[in-house]
This record gives structure tokens, sequence and C-alpha cells, in this order.
């Protein structure tokens, strides 16, 4: 199978995944972040708050980690680069009524801004070996 | 409820957690690594290979990032110092016949060592908030 498509075939499993970034002192750190779309491609799309601290610390350093854990099945761990994307037009496209809890102005939101991870690369396991 | 007796409520639910350390040109690497005992004071066992990436990058930097990721319930990141352990008669009290996918040599295996990994802090989120 093509290793491009089995990590989407993993990853379109997921709703939410684990990015870890650097945080103060190249301590890595890491927060579930919801999925709003992931392309077969391989790109996956996020929202996030523009002044919060995952928008910083990508900013600083766009390699992230993408890791997803399912101990029924299957652990992935996705190399790639964040960018910060101002895109009013997928902005629309990906929105979805829960994203209200995070961001209660909507679409209209000034916090709300998409963050695309690019993959570098990915590992797998089929059994946490 | 106790932050600490949280922190075990959720870990003793997985048997295997993301271990996220620096790899070269500080960039985080993750990898499932079955969970050998969790003690309720916090501090986490695993058996790992010797002459392994994970003890060689325990040996250089301490600080680890353990990564608990549930679709169905929760999410729990786990900042600690982890350090490699040769003590014989923890590994007699922590081995089980599965870890000679591994250890083909078991508990004379000359690879085999452990990592303890002694918890700094802890957050969670109960909904991937």
């Amino acid at each position: 199978m093509d290793p491009r498509a089995k990590v989407y075939e993993i990853v379109k499993k997921f709703s939410t995944t684990m990015m870890v970034t650097l945080g103060p002192e190249n301590r890595p750190e890491a927060r579930p972040m919801h999925i709003a779309k992931a392309e077969e491609n391989g790109q996956i799309w996020f929202f996030t708050g523009n002044s919060g601290r995952v928008a910083n610390e990508v900013t600083e350093d766009r390699y992230v980690l993408l890791v997803f854990q399912d101990e029924r099945s299957s652990y992935l761990t996705l190399r790639g680069n964040a960018r910060v994307v101002e895109d009013r037009a997928t902005m629309k496209e990906l929105w979805s009524e829960p994203y209200k809890l995070w961001f209660p102005g909507g679409l209209d939101d000034p916090e709300l801004t998409l963050i695309a991870v690019e993959p570098l690369g990915a590992e797998y396991w089929d059994n946490g070996g």
C-alpha cells in the first residue's frame, strides 16, 4: 500500500490529534487539537486562536509532530511543517457549529485562524511495538 | 479530587503511552511505549533497549513528555524526568512474557533495561477542549 494512503487511512479515523510543539527551553508540549479537515494529499487543517500559544509556537518554529494514539488498533506520528493561514474562504468551508465552544463569535470571531500542517514524514505501529 | 490521584486514575486505564523525546536538531519525536508499571505515587516504569534511541535520548536530556490519547474519554500530557535504571530486582518484578517479542533473551537479554519517569506536572482535557 502506498505509504501516503496508509497514513491517510489512519488519520481519517481520528477526530482529534495531539499536536506537539516546542515550548520554552525547547521543552516539547502537546495538546489535543480537533482536526478540521484531513486531505488525501496529506495536508491537515485546524482552527486555532491567533493570539494563542499554538499559533505563536508554530510561528517561531513551524516544525510540529502530530501524535495519533488508539489503543485498539494503531499508533502514528506525523512530522510536518505548520503555517498559520488567514483564508476566509477555507474558514467558511471548514467551519462547523461546535467550534463556537472555543470561538463564540463564530466565523467573525477576531481570534479565529487556521493552521495547515504539510507532512514531512510519518511512522506507524500496528500494535504498539 | 487530588490532582495526583486524577492523573493516576487516567494513566492506569492505558497499557501504552506515546513517549516524546527530543531528537536531532531539537525535533520532538514520539513512539509507543508499553507501561510496565504505573505507581500511585506517580512514577511510571518502562522496559527499553539499553543501546536504543530512547535510552540514548533520555540520557542526553532526561526531560520527556508522555502523551495519553483516548478519543472516547480523555487526553493527558505528563511532563517528567526520565532515568535509565539497571535494577535487576525491579526488572524481575515487572517482567512478563510478552516482552520476549522485543527482548528474546528474556530477563537475561543483554539489551534489557528500565526507564523510570518521575512526573513534574500534568495537564488533562476531558473532551479534547
